[in-house]
């Protein structure tokens, strides 16, 4: 049995993962800290995890990380590094933040704050399996990516050859618990529901991370809030000279993905369900991509969809974490989502 | 293995069914029909199924019958009874419709229309667990609750000295899945979002089963369409001169339900999640029952909650085959519902 | 032209007040306040009135209540009083807090606190004008009714006579924006769509003025959130052994209302249209009512929907002002709600 | 007053045109056609509409074209052509559909069907005011833009000098109502809510009237549906070599726009009410455009929301029957929209 700690539960991405380790058998949850509810029932605030924790939240002490196998450290950007650095080593460590995706602390300065432990940078491993599994199995360090960079990544990644010289601009719509569960003004229900409104226009942080892992800098990103609670829908633009047919792209994607269990290539014959959706994989580790090749405009079009809260961020994270201890890759994970 | 078979596995109903089965681990599903989707591939209809079901739909066969342990009937009321009919006694039949949920045949035809095989009433049980454990065991034929019914009437029962002679009124408030997948005007997206509408002003067809299993008459409900997907919400009115104190509610609800794992009794301190509230049992076999009684205006309020799809239908189905084949009763339904 | 001041116009409720205002053809808006936004635009904030209102928002001073013919107030419960106090006498009150609806200090104390002038508290006159129209005429201070209370005492007020020993309990399903443009852990998108929650279970506020508008103490409340962001679906259950017939109902409520231009009483031939509905009346002034007797139950039941920025608040306030400065009651109000 | 008679009025667009006339000031509604709902009351199928219209549905009789000035034609594409066919010089026509936007009939052909009366392609004048204005004056066939078109061409018109060697993708977010009001699988409520979905991932039809205004061909599109029920929102991105700055961009559009009413240049100072937004616009004939120039990836992006049902549809309708008949164009479209 894996003995885990995870801090800061009480938000969405926590509550995620606290459901998915609380049904993960191989898997001992030993404290859950949060600032915000200390002493008070998991339960009470997860509420449907009642009758699957049975612990309540507390403070964060060092003393208690002797105890547990892998901690996940689930705190806002630039608060992370902060404990990360304290405990670096002590325990393996799953960060759900920002903080150490970034290997260039420059970089990392430029979309977020200054590093406080940019020594660790270099130690971190970037936490998308499909990519990086062989680097995650001996990790002490594992930075879990962001839920827009893992749609776009695992869409991009195996026709990074298409990439080079191409005009690239990625589309995002993006579910309203992406924001968090503190309240403010831009996630208030009636300000959110039936509408469309940007969110960020351009150089979303995301794109930093993005960028280092496909190997480009031209690449564009514009993300839109949609009225959804959960669930990135990312859809990628890419115009070049050296047009693939969808049957190339068949080939590289199924070479590529044949294997990944969580990835599905989506091309049905009959719409509405012919290309990928959010309805297709929330509520499940799954991601959904396909493709378009629009010949008269020179286009390639790649539609990615994946839950925000679990291949998007817990569901990831266990991932790792089923990879660092050696247990097969889909425990905790290996069901269906809901479509309706 | 219990050798499986779906009739009508294209809606709603049996889309959560067939995700119910497809990870559950003592069952092997067989064939599965629908007669609009005779040859499609069933993750072609049910996309979030793909990698967990690899069949096609079937036309249904009465020579099929014999490979199979139980077949799940999830067609339309009116039309279940005609296939029941023709395969009572050569499979145990769990059957989804109202079909066989009323004992007598007048009460049917006065809800429904003139009962095909009346014979067969007094055969089938009823099948909700909490109530009936004992006779469906032995059951060749298990009516499945409606999704109203289970929610009242697992709030109601353990209250029925306090409904003898009470003015009792049930509020339902009901998720769009309930009206199924196939489209009407009364459940076109941009008619069902945004509104609370009334679906059913009195004698919903639900009361007569509800009447029959609580042994009262003097009960009357009102059903409201509001704009989530899933879900029913009940909030059951109850005027008595007999008022007891909510500790004794407490009592009777830990006396009747302490073992029985799918229901949780919820009265929590802090709002907003104090009570009953779809987010704590959707996408779960949960029931949260909560009540508060109002002294001040002779009222008991029984609040209960359930997913329509999955306690409402599926999975309740699946708690009734599981009793059947003398598995453990939670088998393939032990997981948390999602909070966001 | 009638000189209008807004003092706390940056909410859910100022923003559809001065949306209904801007395009009043007998208004002139002379000031907003706002604690928050002081200096800035008004459609920073409400976006939509850009083009129809070029203020900003102000400090609220006490000089500018002379160059006005009315004010209306748009403050939370407790904080309104505060104001009116200083300003009452000086100029004509529209207040839409709750705190000037109750007559009895010691009521208003037991639903708020302690009132700071209950010395005033008989001066107000309760501002639903389809039943106190002239007093609303000669008013120097109008309490605005609640949303809740609105959609109920209109629904019931023709009916007393049926109500004095009667069982009666109201269930209510209520839009986010009620709950204002503060964020909360409650308002929250995420926490508020895809679910049925209880606001209020029992004894909610609103119950004070329902009662002492309707003369009797015999009525109990209990209230629901429902993912939709405006309006108020109220239904009624009457238990009464003097039960009247539908005819008899619709002889009652045409009588009653017949030349009430808000009023509509809604029994439509073909569902899902038949009965009152959200949208029906939201983003309109109007109120819809409907009913059923359920005569095997021994149970009235009406239906009663309203826009609840609207006719449940700036609407009613703008109706109030119409009438008080002998303007035509339906002027800045008159026309259809949008059914999609 | 001008006298209209409206053909196909049950469904969304009719019902959004029929609530626009119904309060228009200049206009007389004579009758409106319905084939589904012939004799019944169109406050019954339009609920919202009760009070300000009291007509009944009736057959298209070719008799009474002659007692109106105009007609607005609701049907589907290709069925519209056979009527306005039929009528076409009887009186002034506002056809809705895309029958008659586009010029070249092989065009129309590629898109749609063969045309059947291709000879009234060259009277048609596209109806969109801020560009036509003058054309539709004396037009005796208006073409009526599609709500997509309408969003796309009013953003992008003002800067077509940017667009000629340019690669240029749109990527729309687009409301339920537009599917319309027949029931089908991809529009039932329980299929739409939650998701973001591929509507139609190229060359969708709306393009030929797009590339045939903005006179260029390297154009291309990608149609998502979202789960509100009202509202367009395009997004274009613009990879140029020929790179203007924001200021620029304001210079161009506020130059072409600054005396039309109906756009609104959108670039505040503040989230999330910085930019163009479906809150800003919906329920109104506003359409709001922004923009954003990303320098570091050679990138425009222009932002562009509009109601679908609205400036899409029956709000400019009636825009340009104002213009025929020399009455001011904002009348009966000149009031704000709804935030929430």
């Amino acid at each position: 049995m894996v003995k885990v700690g995870v801090i800061g539960g009480s938000g969405y991405t926590g509550g995620e993962l606290l459901r998915i380790l609380s049904i993960h058998p191989e898997v001992e949850i030993k404290w859950v800290t949060s600032r915000k509810y200390i002493g008070r029932r998991i339960s009470d605030i997860h509420p449907n995890l009642r009758g699957f924790i049975d612990l309540k939240f507390t403070q964060l002490s060092l003393d208690n990380i002797d105890m547990i196998d892998v901690v996940f450290c689930c705190l806002p950007h630039t608060v992370s590094m902060n404990i990360v650095k304290k405990i670096y080593g002590k325990t393996r460590i799953i960060d759900l933040s920002a903080d150490f995706r970034i290997r260039d602390p420059a970089v990392y300065e430029k979309y977020y704050v200054k590093h406080m432990c940019p020594e660790l940078l270099d130690k971190a491993v970037y936490g998308l399996p499909e990519i990086y599994r062989e680097q995650i199995r001996g990790a002490m360090l594992v930075a879990n990516p962001g839920c827009n960079s893992t749609a776009i990544i695992l869409s991009l990644y195996p026709l990074r050859k298409f990439l080079e010289k191409s005009f690239i601009t990625i589309d995002i719509k993006e579910g309203s618990s992406a924001s968090g569960r503190n309240p403010s003004l831009s996630n208030i229900h009636a300000e959110r529901i039936n509408t469309v409104r940007i969110y960020m226009p351009m150089e979303h942080r995301h794109l930093a991370e993005i960028r280092q892992v496909l190997g480009i800098e031209n690449i564009s990103m514009t993300a839109h809030a949609v009225g959804m609670a959960r669930g990135i829908y990312a859809t990628t633009y890419i115009f070049t000279e050296n047009l693939p047919s969808e049957k190339d792209l068949w080939k590289i994607y199924r070479e590529y993905y044949s294997k990944e269990y969580f990835i599905r290539i989506v091309n049905r014959k009959y719409p509405p369900y012919n290309l990928p959706d959010i309805k297709g994989v929330v509520y499940s580790n799954f991601c959904e991509i396909g493709f378009k090749v629009d010949k008269g405009n020179g286009r390639i079009i790649i539609f990615s969809a994946i839950d925000s809260l679990i291949k998007g961020a817990a569901g990831q994270a266990v991932q790792n974490m089923n990879i660092i201890f050696g247990i097969d890759e889909k425990t905790g994970l290996d069901y269906p989502g809901f479509y309706v």
